[in-house]
């Protein structure tokens, strides 16, 4: 019996001028261009086998089987590339995260980006990065941009072929430190797709949109410049403004702990003394704290003795998607790579 | 020797539609109207005593001699009222606040109020209630609200002279209760008037302006129709948006400490169980969080078991100035009165 089977892995990223708000939910078009950095120690190993005699598909997270949204949630992004295939054959879905769930990183940037390519490769399909970083944006927004190593924009796009992201400069163009303030695992009360679905009944999202594409810009110079505050200043202003705009949405979202607070006004002090360190923060309370290598062990340990902070994980930048496996003798056009 | 003495007292103020930037940062005109409860237990007593033998004016705040930014507030504040009064004579001041500083109740509203009451009658000024907020606007913006009791609105104005208070609905007119939640006594690293300079350079000062005109309306029907849930919905989401332009101004004001959030979450959480109950947050970290009576002793009960919170203080709609002494046979012009 055939079986198309690949494997792929990619990393999670941070965003440095966040997502927040969609042009078109179900497409996951979103409203203005972003800016992340992807990371080389959280990663998702993701391994997608096409099986003819497979009644349905079945997802195996971490090594527990998922069912209900979770699982919805990839049988429709399957199916995306089931259709371009021409193939209508289940799939059985084994993902492994390097790193814990809840901890302020988005797995699902990871595991869609994964995902995507690990399906792509299993069914022989000959897409181009741009298209890979496409079609994972269907399953999560911010996997566009995981598809890439280092730091790297998604541009918007008004459909769903133009909406992907590029690189704009490798790991080794800078290395710099994220450290992860863990201040909370709990669950959070409202996930990113129904938060961006609020996005719009803040009265600031409009102000936010008109001033990401001067954060843009000025995020874009800094990296390629190399130059930390810039880069700094214009993250850690557009992590605030994404919180006011998820704050002052209705209903409001309030993501923050207060151990969150206890790590900005860290972060903010270490910084009036010189330390070269800033902050952002996704959809969750959990602070990601932006450094440089030789400040990382001071930095860390500062973190660590935090009273609210449970737990530091540090990451550098990392490489875009990569195929691990594949089983060529039983795909679809064997001499087709990723 | 002729003395000329008045004691006036006030109550604080909390906006529930707040005050933040100016029009004209030295004549304190707001770019917007605001809305406020007066206090009932957090107030001021001043005495003012202009006096011919003093070579300069004496401030003492709960006993201690002020000298430095402190004295010269108060004794430019002085100066607009001995200019109206015709008179040059320096000032002895006495104030006495009924609560603590740094505990989340902003002191220099009740403190203007009173003193621009006691100074005023001392000085034989027969000034009406509007003007008596005009001019205690000079010494401190919010200070035009505390003239009047209970629900007070601020009009904006483009002058001086257009700039004041007038009161929406006597104390009486319905009973809100107060509880603020204190959880730092912390001196604050930036001052309001400082603050409102900085509210200009933040992305999201042009939409809170615009979104405040419609917040004012709901806020006065709400109040006038004891509509708690409106009033509380419009009262915390315009207390999150001054925040969100605070910690987005240039430099960044994140007034929070870990206690508020905790306060944060836990005042929504009560709600979600049913308990009308909301919170508002001025230019610093401690809640004031709005019940209605009958639920007073549970959510005062509910904020001590907060570990963060260090007190409480319960305050109720309380009365505008009041001239409390005045020496008759000394002033200017004994007939009048306030």
């Amino acid at each position: 019996m055939p079986v198309y089977r690949a494997k792929a892995q990619a990393g999670a990223n941070i965003a440095f001028i966040k997502y927040w708000g969609n042009l078109d939910d179900a497409l996951r078009l979103p409203l203005t261009n972003s800016l992340s950095m992807t990371l080389d120690r959280a990663t998702t190993v993701t391994e997608v086998a096409f099986r003819p005699d497979l009644a349905a598909d079945v997802l195996i997270i971490n090594g527990v089987q998922q069912g209900g949204a979770a699982l919805e949630r990839v049988s429709r992004h399957l199916d995306h590339l089931r259709a371009r295939a021409g193939l209508t054959w289940r799939a059985r879905v084994l993902s492994e995260n390097s790193f814990p769930t809840g901890a302020g990183i988005a797995s699902s940037a990871a595991a869609f980006a994964a995902l995507t390519a690990a399906a792509a490769a299993a069914l022989g399909l000959d897409l181009s990065p741009r298209e890979l970083s496409t079609y994972a944006r269907l399953g999560s927004g911010s996997a566009a941009r995981s598809v890439f190593g280092g730091f790297v924009e998604w541009v918007a796009g008004a459909r769903h072929e133009d909406s992907y992201a590029y690189p704009i400069a490798p790991p080794s163009h800078w290395t710099l430190v994220d450290a992860v303030a863990v201040v909370s695992t709990a669950h959070k009360a409202m996930g990113s797709t129904g938060g961006h679905a609020l996005a719009s009944t803040s009265p600031f999202q409009p102000a936010r949109l008109a001033h990401v594409h001067t954060a843009l810009a000025k995020a874009r110079s800094a990296i390629l410049a190399r130059d930390f505050h810039a880069l700094g200043e214009v993250m850690e202003l557009d992590a605030l403004a994404m919180h006011a705009v998820m704050m002052t949405s209705r209903p409001s979202l309030l993501y923050w702990q207060p151990g969150t607070l206890a790590v900005m006004h860290a972060v903010r002090s270490w910084r009036e003394a010189g330390i070269p360190v800033y902050f952002t923060i996704d959809a969750g309370p959990n602070v990601h704290v932006i450094t440089l290598p030789e400040h990382e062990s001071w930095v860390v340990a500062q973190l660590q003795a935090i009273p609210d902070v449970r737990e530091v994980l540090v990451n550098y930048p990392g490489p875009g998607v990569r195929l691990l496996e594949r089983e060529e003798e039983s795909s679809p056009s064997p001499n087709t790579t990723l």
